[in-house]
């Protein structure tokens, strides 16, 4: 299928100098077992819920996404974009939900309603890459498209919260859940209603978004006037009047004092007494309130307390496309951010309702719910707890047989096929190195067990064992333990016509769990 | 992230028709899942030869790829590319070759070698899609970095008969092996060596690759001066004389009579012999018959027989980086084909020995051998010969506990969470739907039992298990079998408290392997 490469192309080739694309990576053996298994367990509590697996495409037509320039024929930026040959503009997906929302319109007839569905996989960005910030990372989706009820929303919330204690993080989460009408509400409630009005809105939202990082000092400023940063940065400000910068902020800071909480539907009674303050006499705003309160009530009845889920009015999430509730799973250990600061780790998944996105397609709208999980950095979170889940069960390295007399391939082939027909991951030394060299290899592949065969052993029918871990642990120790290292040799020779069951009694002292 | 839509996105967007890209596939539950069981059957096999995981990007630069088209400074139109900010070309894996030279190159000095390793993954072709040819098709691969010697591409043949074994095709297939010093050999005995005659030699291999296809009188017409197909075309021929015609085609078509094949050895002695002569004197195409001869030996220490992997004249690979030895594995059971003619299934996988690609990147040659195993197509040939693989152990639907009175939401929520506590797969009825729409909705999802609770039960503390798997059957038996329908009731109702062990013991009826 490849085309005959040219002069000009070889001349190239020369001097070509191998480098990953930036923004891109590649994970080796242990990276992608450990994330595997990481995986593997978002998976499984997934189906608990009864959500089933879908696969898209990585490539869609970019106006399935959504995705032109204002006022363009071209595609945005943000997503690598280019044309097949009916000048159709195709793109890389940038997240997993308008695939789905594609999909879901596309065969609606043929999905049975409500549609819950799970993907994994990789999304892209055609953005400046920099620390953390990668052009290629993972998402790991969970959505209920056709349930309009907030049921669903309490769902995917507890399904956040199921999956993270799943993988070990009880304790050291939450899961926090607030209406975009209740911030419409609250917006209305101080005169930001209307489309011209939008502008400021969106404003407001951004600010709300800095709670974390900035604190209400910051955020005060970035509602009034505006703000400057250290380095002397102006940021113009939303250009609200005192009175509805205290009404907003009285709003984001609410807290509730509930006591020892015990009650839990009790607690959820008094807290959102507090919040209808905030969105006066908004309809939105009161139906907003309404729809939390009744997730929270849902959560409650399932056990769930205002520990793990909870209410919280500093939760905006940055996309446009949210209709409803939002949410996010925050891990709350702290870490040191690049400044030195001590902050929490912060959000490792998002999302929320989005009635609006299938209904793009079809002339009904159709209700949908749903989140995303940011792998790359749930996995760093997990690393950094140093999660028993990541360290899993090493695997053994494959038993190399050595190669003394390269004339006799043959017979050490053999002896390889021996082992890997008893299910024991074994290989031939294939390089031209010497015996020393191959020694040295044995180690970098981590394995157990070499064999090795000379001439005379040959004769004699003969090979020899070297248990690489029990003569790493013997090297430690020598001196200090000399009778048990004699009782215990790290090699020995036994007739070739036992070597498989002598292999597998040393994988069996070393790894207990993995032999058999 | 996302940006506003313009005025006119939106627009655009009130018509938009949902349409998967041309040569792209969306994959539901049933068949990621019994994919995902051969995809893991596979990676078990490549485990237990010593390879270990790999995952390059889904991007290169399209100058690692080698893919500008010539006297261009534009990518290839095979290949998928765009742009990124510093107008530096990047393109859209074509194989997963060309990536695993680029990732060795750059990462030389810290792996193992000779460096075994394994890649599964999507890769992406900018062709006409059309019947079985996708844009976006998966390869699943297996290569040896840094190993000169044919043990490598035996071990990498051997690696192929096994998987196809594990994966139940055992005597279903045959790996086929040739050289393509042997092929360059015959050619340089009937005068076509030198940089000149380079395209004849293509044509000449181009001929010999459609041996399967055409037969051996096409394929005469072909080396000669062409050939006329059925519609009347004709394709210009390599244009050798009758002698060069007739030396080439003994040696495509020669088949060893080895009786019985018992000494393996011995056959291969018997088989290479006859080979001899289509070489003649070429010095480049008697190693080649060499080092296939040492394959054969190296196969046969180990145990395969040359009905299982077999020295073959008519395998020619596409690829131009071939540099010795070319392998594919063959299935070898009758399927019909688009013209109605029985054919046997073809090829499945297929590699060689590539010892210029990662020295296009390093002043040193670096040898290597490798497969890629076709996963889409290896995937219809399981299904073609109703593999048990694919058919696998069915996993149960969720339990779905319907809604009755919507007011009592939060109920329904907690008998979900008691099921999904004890580790059952449940969920709530999400939807707005009467209770015959819902059965029909767990009908849909395979759900093994509906859990229903009306006021009354309600009041009463009582559930409603109703299993659909024993009603589903008893529906089919009605009249003729009344009395083990009586025995056996399909719905029951019991204390709330009991439900889980309720539902257990009927899940525990019906699917034995997959309770506990």
């Amino acid at each position: 299928m490849s085309k005959p490469e040219t002069a000009k192309a070889e001349s190239r080739a020369e001097t070509l100098k191998p480098r990953l694309p930036r923004g891109f990576v590649d994970r080796r053996a242990d990276e992608i077992a450990a994330q595997g298994r990481m995986l593997e367990t978002i998976r499984k509590s997934f189906e608990l819920y009864g959500f089933e697996a879908l696969e898209t495409p990585f490539v869609e037509y970019t106006e399935a996404l959504g995705k032109f320039l204002p006022d363009l024929d071209r595609p945005n930026a943000g997503v690598f974009s280019f044309q097949d040959d009916d000048e159709a503009w195709l793109s890389l997906r940038y997240d997993l939900t308008a695939p789905l929302a594609r999909f879901v319109a596309e065969n609606y007839d043929s999905l049975p309603k409500p549609y819950r569905s799970y993907r994994a996989g990789y999304v892209f960005r055609n953005e400046k890459p920099g620390p953390g910030r990668f052009r290629q990372f993972m998402q790991f989706d969970a959505d209920i498209v056709g349930a309009g009820s907030v049921a669903a929303d309490a769902e995917t919330c507890m399904l956040m919260a199921d999956t993270l204690d799943r993988l070990g993080l009880g304790g050291q989460y939450v899961v926090k859940v607030n209406n975009r009408k209740v911030l419409d509400g609250v917006m209305e409630a101080i005169g930001l209603a209307g489309p011209d009005k939008a502008g400021q809105r969106l404003t407001v939202l951004r600010a709300i978004d800095k709670l974390d990082r900035l604190g209400v000092d910051g955020v005060r400023d970035l509602l009034g006037a505006g703000r400057k940063d250290e380095s002397g940065d102006f940021t113009k400000g939303a250009g609200l009047d005192a009175t509805a910068v205290s009404r907003i902020l009285a709003y984001v800071s609410f807290q509730a004092d509930a006591g020892d909480g015990a009650d839990k539907m009790a607690f959820w009674e008094q807290f959102f007494a507090g919040w209808h303050e905030a969105v006066g006499e908004s309809e939105t705003g009161r139906e907003g309130i309404a729809e939390l309160h009744a997730i929270m009530r849902l959560c409650a009845a399932a056990g769930y307390g205002h520990d793990v889920i909870r209410a919280d009015p500093s939760v905006v999430r940055g996309l446009e496309y949210y209709t409803g509730p939002v949410y996010e799973a925050e891990l709350t250990f702290p870490v040191t951010n690049e400044d030195g600061q001590t902050v929490r780790f912060g959000s490792v998944a998002g999302g929320g309702r989005y009635d609006g996105l299938v209904g793009r397609f079809r002339a009904e709208p159709v209700p949908a719910t749903g989140f995303s999980i940011g792998v790359s950095r749930l996995f760093s979170a997990l690393q950094l707890v140093k999660s028993p889940l990541l360290a899993g069960t090493e695997t053994p390295g494959p038993v190399v047989v050595l190669v003394l007399d390269r004339e006799n391939m043959a017979d050490y082939q053999r002896l390889v096929a021996l082992l890997r027909a008893d299910g024991i991951r074994a290989e031939l030394y294939l390089g031209a190195a010497g015996m020393k060299a191959q020694m040295k290899y044995a180690d970098r592949r981590r394995a157990p067990v070499a064999i090795i065969q000379g001439s005379n052993e040959r004769l004699a029918g003969e090979i020899q064992i070297k248990d690489l871990i029990e003569g790493a642990r013997a090297a430690e120790s020598i001196g200090s333990n000399a009778e048990w290292k004699a009782a215990r040799p790290a090699q020995f020779s036994c007739p070739e016509a036992d070597m498989v069951a002598q292999v597998r009694a040393v994988l069996a002292r070393h790894f207990p769990a993995t032999s058999g």
